[in-house]
């Protein structure tokens, strides 16, 4: 049996190495993709948040009618005997409803699966290396791929379509780019695989409120903007806008606040971090640990 | 164990029972949908048209960039071990390639993973009951979400981004309807969860083209319908031209030609089975135990 501290798993009640953690490959959450999920941020012994992320995760479930037969309150115990298992100190754990499988044979009515919960954890993932994030990364605007329109998917109910998002990531590696940003059909920014985007113009913090995840993190920077005295504008980000922006950054609960130097063939903030992306990647790390927004691991 | 002819799976080079088939939960194939797969049709004793789809799920495979280190000679032959070990005379065989996990913790990078083949299959899925099929089934419109357009996630590559065929198969179920169409962005007719759909103007048969699965069955479709002399559109199908249909009906490779004959409030072809789709059904059944498209399961 593995360590659990590579990961672990909560499946119908029982902890299990991650390795070990498996779904029926005729479960509706893979032959449909027909999940929600969400990802929670453990740092230094405590969730981040929490409560912020059970309460879009438990909207998630009502956007999409899955009924899981499990309060916030059962799924944080969950979550709380999972971490506390794998012996975690700082963790990427991720909460997840299944549409499950359909006891009918053939049928197609999604009102006939049997909707279930599960959860696991890694240790905590940076979606950007750190070394990387500090010195600012490069991203890469698809050009093969728009984002996935949200009226054909909401992309506010967390979720695994990420098609656009992979085959955004292939052009992005192929160039020798870190990640990859998308476009949506009217040529505004969007979002990238698991992060959202900002543009700073002078004190005014732009970032999309259409086709993108309302982020936990996302919220967290609109908050700690206001603080700092700027003004922030969620609004459609015109891709011609962005590129006269003073300083790009993302942000992602894989991470933090990431700055970005380049954007295809241009480099911003005279290709180091801006001063204000850095100041926002630090005040996050900072808040990460205010009690007021930590819910610590319960003592196993 | 389970009975394998309640559903078998390939897993590994391992025969195991559909309930015990499974993939790893961080595997890209669940956490991105980064999936291709195809699904032939297996009719009293023989697969239909294997060359057809093998070939479309290769071609999915280079799209996506995977290689799962087997071509089509050894996928058949994992194919055959399996229906074969199922016992299963008419199954619907799933052929799926995955991502894979991704070795290198908290890598964004698709080109680390570990693409894989697995296979399942399950006695023959009629999307839409034959009884039903054969009196005529109704479907309804999504209002709420439109296809995914083919330029976020392409639907030439079978995949497993169903979430817009999902919320429409729900707004459908509510309203008391079998099944349900996604209109595109331009408001043209384009597919609906498992089926490409036809509408017949006089002798002029129209199916879009872009924006759906160029379907083995649609393709069967179009064969048939030369032969019966009809002329053949593939083009895009407005649906201020649909409504004007003589008749309509669907393609799957479960359950072949399904007559239509109300869609929303709308009847077609007098609220019974049109001449041509009828016959066109009738066909399909002919044409599945035709030896040059029949490749016959291997004895065990």
């Amino acid at each position: 049996m593995d360590d659990l501290s590579n990961g672990a798993a909560w499946i119908d009640g029982t902890i299990l190495p991650i390795s070990e953690a498996r779904i029926n490959v005729t479960d509706w959450g893979v032959t449909h993709s027909d999940m929600a999920y969400d990802v929670v941020p453990v740092w230094q012994g405590a969730f981040f948040r929490l409560p912020d992320y059970l309460q879009r995760f438990t909207a998630s479930l009502s956007a999409l009618r899955m009924d899981i037969a499990m309060g916030p309150d059962q799924i944080q115990a969950a979550l709380h005997r999972m971490v506390g298992a794998s012996g975690l100190h700082s963790a990427y754990v991720a909460m997840v409803a299944a549409r499950g499988r359909n006891p009918v044979p053939g049928s197609r009515d999604p009102r006939d699966c049997q909707n279930h919960f599960y959860a696991w954890c890694v240790p905590y993932v940076h979606i950007v290396k750190p070394e990387i994030a500090e010195a600012g990364t490069s991203v890469w605007i698809a050009k093969s791929v728009r984002r996935i329109p949200q009226d054909s998917v909401n992309p506010r109910v967390k979720n695994y379509h990420w098609g656009d998002f992979t085959s955004g990531l292939f052009e992005a590696k192929d160039k020798g780019f870190e990640t990859t940003l998308l476009l949506d059909h009217q040529d505004n920014v969007t979002e990238g695989p698991g992060f959202n985007v900002f543009a700073l113009f002078g004190d005014r913090l732009v970032t999309s409120q259409h086709g993108v995840l309302h982020g936990i993190t996302r919220q967290t920077v609109l908050e700690m903007a206001r603080e700092m005295g700027l003004t922030v504008e969620t609004r459609p980000l015109p891709l011609e806008e962005f590129w006269r922006a003073d300083e790009v950054f993302l942000s992602s609960s894989g991470g933090g606040v990431i700055p970005v130097t380049r954007v295809d063939e241009r480099h911003f903030s005279n290709g180091a971090p801006g001063p204000c992306a850095r100041q926002l990647r630090k005040t996050y790390f900072e808040w990460l640990m205010k009690d007021a927004l930590r819910t610590p691991l319960h003592q196993v």
